[in-house]
């Protein structure tokens, strides 16, 4: 299935000079949606897992879902302020200032097998952001997984610490 | 399945005052999470629909899995400024001020049949907004979906317009 004629362009999103890919008309497609969760799904099905971390907000949408699917329970990690319970929170860098990301202390033990899901890999510091917390609780990180992946711009080299995998690629 | 078990009372949050309904624990349990999304996909497998809408950022979670399980498109309904194509936008009442919520113009035509879910059902203000936004694309209601209630809060009252579900009920 040829997913990429189902994420269109945005020029000027969100700021000018940015060119927004736009996963929405993937999700509105009923089988464009199910078949990216199944080929995610597949790639661990044989992969040693306990929890799936989905990054707010667009993250929920996938993470959930292969939650779902695998049997496994998910854990949110979320924008500062979101999560009620204690939390550890990490500051990330972006392209001009820095983030925050937040994920429930009491969510993860130690040696839990840990995948975390994202919409999309661009530079990959959020995701490096992720992957930091979840090892502060003491997990291991058996897989970073993207619906798409900008490859020009170099995410996965970031990541190279741990395996990752994209279903889309744009080069 | 008791699911009450899985919910935790988190005291003054997100304000002092408020007795926060914690549902990460119930998200973090694989059978609690996969007997919820099933509860509720199995309200409606009878039901002629066509989409799924999400409100973000903890409706996407039970919102995209439902989608999933139901051969559904999934549609996100977003906080103002965070859906790059052309949007319809509402204003809705909050306790104190107002918010704004946005939904992509060309993701529903007229007639198509959409259930719209949310985690958590207090006054009801957000799914009413959600609601104006999908009937002023022409798109019938069949039904607004909740993992909690809060009863005391009236919600069910403000949404008497449209058939509205919860799974779990605190009065």
């Amino acid at each position: 299935m040829n997913l990429k004629k189902y994420i269109r362009d945005i020029p000027d999103f969100p700021k000018p000079g940015i060119l927004f890919k736009d996963i929405t008309p993937l999700l509105h497609h009923p089988q464009a949606f199910a078949y990216s969760i199944d080929q995610i799904v597949q790639q661990y099905s044989n992969t040693p897992l306990d929890y799936v971390c989905g990054i707010e907000s667009r993250g929920f949408i996938f993470a959930s879902t292969i939650a779902y699917k695998l049997n496994l329970g998910f854990i949110p990690i979320r924008k500062v302020g979101k999560l009620p319970g204690k939390t550890q929170s990490i500051q990330y860098q972006l392209e001009y200032g820095t983030d925050e990301l937040q994920i429930h202390e009491d969510a993860l033990q130690n040696n839990d097998k840990v995948l975390l899901v994202d919409d999309l890999l661009a530079t990959g510091g959020t995701m490096y952001g992720a992957c930091q917390l979840v090892e502060s609780l003491g997990a291991q990180i058996q897989g970073c997984a993207f619906l798409v992946e900008l490859a020009f711009l170099s995410g996965k080299e970031k990541l190279k610490k741990w395996p990752t995998f994209s279903l889309i690629e744009f080069s």
